[in-house]
């Protein structure tokens, strides 16, 4: 296969595209909009699933499984809800050869049926809070669909809890938000912009939707998290109460959280160049890869031996590497397969290597190479890797940065987001008129950060406003 | 809630149906026979999951994604398989507010749109074998459910590879098997009759079924896992060929295989007693529950310190623990509420055993305690865990070995169906003949055991026959 790709200079979503099928990421199902993730895609989830469930459990939340089919009837309890995602949910009408009574919808995210179990489980104060993860596949009816960032079928984690008050609840929503962003910055070495979602960008259901929100290489926000602040919403729908201290009933208090695998688009966008991906070494499937160069058999035992040496100690320092000692492919078709598929390191071994008991190192992202001693190597492999996680998150950082203006009226609005720029100013405009915005510009309210304390005008309604939001056209 | 459940010798399916609901290991969804798999059952899930991915990994398997539609012309080219599964599937007719032009099923297993993709990337011997896993839910409309045995949606792993000639897919098949039988024995304490199936219990599609089959404490059998050789059958349905090394084109071989949640149902049968679970210790959730004892403030702060001291021990050899040290529960209940949830050891500590510098440990299976000394009990609880899971395995392969007859001719075979007792036999019957008694008996043949050279006399139809098989009425 051949493994040339579009510039992204030159056509982004055509570069997004083939860097997915070429580094064996995705591919289409027969289905139109479902994906298959392919083993390498699929290792970068297991990785970021393990890392987001260990923080999950860290924080006392435990896992379980629901239904898929959620009866038609439980979808329409909460109105905001059904309206949201009624639309583009898939339908079951038949079942074991016959049709069936009531449809089914297949979840497109689960509020309705775990609170129809919720009800079954709280009755008390004593059964609260309920900290609820799943990870599981849901599907939404999309148009247009691009491999990973929007599919028919994806797969995702998403909480809920329960909870006694409503300061708990919220509480619990941003510590999950706090996740996400670590998550994100400290693990997929992708920068967020955090905070909380307008009116109309909200959650179909929710109270206050937080999320995290990221700049890709083309300059589009990607909306990488979201948590939401349910209030009772749902414990109405489903008439969950439960008895408080007192002995009085209430409704319970929610909240709701996800991400997806549209985190791997993330990464490929936030960090990907011309030739292919570059991974961030937390979630690389690999992190080293080491390529032989040998042209007899004498040297091939000589690299052999250096090599056995260098994978018993990444192995001790339970560091991810794949030696590609492959006979069927040369050193250069290597070169270019692994930086298509983003490996942070590559450690090069040829005869003078091997004769010299060195090695030589090249970064994935700047591509520079260092000879080194085995001794010293091995030691510096895993401080390298933390180094190139750093490094990645700093560029994209930087990026974001020089990409990100502060305007005064709708005409530098208007501009700024003609450049495909994040846009930062004052805001006091309602629904009506971020709708008439996106109309105009396609761009939308991305986050509204937490803790402002700064009043001037609206870049747009000339209103005096209290609140910096961040507009952005997004994925 | 009361934790009172039917006694096994009662009624074993409303026993079984209690010790799920008490444990609070599932829950019935909604839409009939759907299951909620709750914490503590899928902790159960995690565990069995995370052990076998680690030996499919260990033997070169990768994970990947399929799609969860699959199109009606996909599910029609595989003649046997149509036939077996259609039936039972549920059919998406709507998405997106419109109906489909083609109707998508709900993968009742994913034989077929993977081996549409398989048609995408194989082309050369270069590229096989691929060795693909996949965990994921699947759905089998079902007319009888059982919470884990047998339920609308369920969750599974399902393995499906690729060769380049029968004998390595073969291999492959049995290679699966064997890891199958360590799964169930080596970590469920779950001992496993091995063996193939008969033509009329085999997989539909497939060439030969392997399987592993267990006797539950009703003495009916429960096939726990399945190992399939599929012979060319899919590759010729979605016409997968590759080059083979002399250049010519040939039909890939495959295999397919897969364990579920209903092991789960197993080990509950294979294991619980009238008080609830017995959870094999590789696989509960907590391996050890500590219930503390106190009247009084300084009597638990002298106790707390010794379980300090214990729980850093505990946790330094990766021991999982639970200390229930809640208020508001009785130590009585709490001794109640952990031997239903079947955690292997419980160990008591009391003021008594605090000045002493001593624990009590109770063993689940046999309710026996035992007062040790602090330092010799840390050292005495992992290997107390393997005499533990050694003693489960024992119990219950002796069990099968006390139900397990040997019958000459079908009175006696009646006689011995009727006690619902596994059966062996010399059996040189047909298809027809096994669907006679079948009918007649609710017995099937549950595996026909390797490495057989003895001959005999058929019990049923009295011809010579040189395979002994084992009858039993299953779930």
């Amino acid at each position: 296969m051949s493994l040339s790709i579009t510039k992204r200079s030159q056509d982004y979503a055509k570069w997004y595209t083939d860097v997915v099928q070429k580094a064996e990421l995705a591919d289409y199902g027969p289905v139109k909009g479902t994906m298959v993730i392919r083993p390498y895609g699929y290792a970068i989830w297991e990785n970021i699933r393990n890392i987001a469930d260990r923080m999950f459990k860290a924080t006392g939340h435990v896992n379980a499984y629901f239904p898929l089919f959620i009866p038609e009837s439980y979808m329409k309890r909460e109105a905001e809800h059904v309206a949201g995602f009624a639309p583009e949910c898939a339908v079951v009408t038949h079942g074991g050869g016959k049709k069936l009574t009531e449809p089914l919808y297949i979840r497109p995210t689960s509020e309705t049926i775990i609170w129809a179990m919720y009800k079954r489980w709280i009755k008390s104060y004593r059964d609260l809070p309920l900290l609820i993860n799943q990870w599981a596949n849901v599907v939404r009816w999309e148009m247009r669909t691009r491999l990973f960032l929007r599919t028919t079928e994806f797969l995702w984690q998403e909480g809920h809890t329960a909870h006694a008050d409503a300061r708990e609840a919220e509480e619990e929503a941003q510590r999950i938000l706090e996740i996400y962003r670590q998550l994100a910055e400290d693990y997929l070495a992708m920068p967020v912009l955090v905070g909380q979602k307008s009116e109309s960008q909200k959650f179909a259901g929710a109270v206050r939707t937080y999320a995290i929100e990221a700049m890709m290489g083309d300059k589009k926000a990607l909306q990488a998290g979201t948590s939401h602040f349910l209030g009772q919403n749902f414990a109405k729908a489903f008439d969950v109460t439960f008895l408080n201290r007192e002995n009085q009933l209430e409704y319970v208090w929610a909240t709701s959280w996800g991400v997806s695998t549209r985190l791997i688009g993330g990464i490929i966008m936030a960090h990907g160049d011309d030739k292919g991906l570059i991974l961030p070494p937390r979630v690389a499937p690999y992190q080293v890869v080491i390529v032989p160069i040998w042209k007899n058999d004498s040297e091939k035992s000589q690299i052999n031996e250096l090599v056995a040496r260098l994978t018993e100690a990444l192995q001790a320092q339970q560091i991810r590497f794949y030696y590609d000692d492959s006979e069927q492919n040369t050193p250069g078709w290597k070169f270019n397969h692994w930086e298509m598929r983003g490996t942070p390191l590559r450690i090069e071994i040829g005869p003078r290597e091997a004769t010299q008991n060195k090695i030589v190192i090249v970064r994935r992202d700047q591509l520079t190479r260092q000879m080194l001693p085995l001794d010293a190597a091995v030691e510096q492999i895993a401080p390298l890797l933390d180094t190139f996680h750093r490094d990645l998150f700093q560029k994209a950082l930087q990026f974001r940065t020089e990409n990100t203006v502060t305007v005064e009226n709708y005409h530098q609005f208007c501009q700024a987001i003609e450049e495909g720029r994040f846009v930062q100013a004052f805001w006091g405009g309602d629904t009506a008129a971020e709708a008439r915005i996106q109309e105009e510009t396609k761009a939308t309210i991305r986050v509204i950060p937490f803790e402002q304390n700064q009043k001037g005008t609206c870049f747009y309604t000339g209103k005096s406003a209290d609140k910096i939001v961040v507009f952005a056209k997004a994925y």
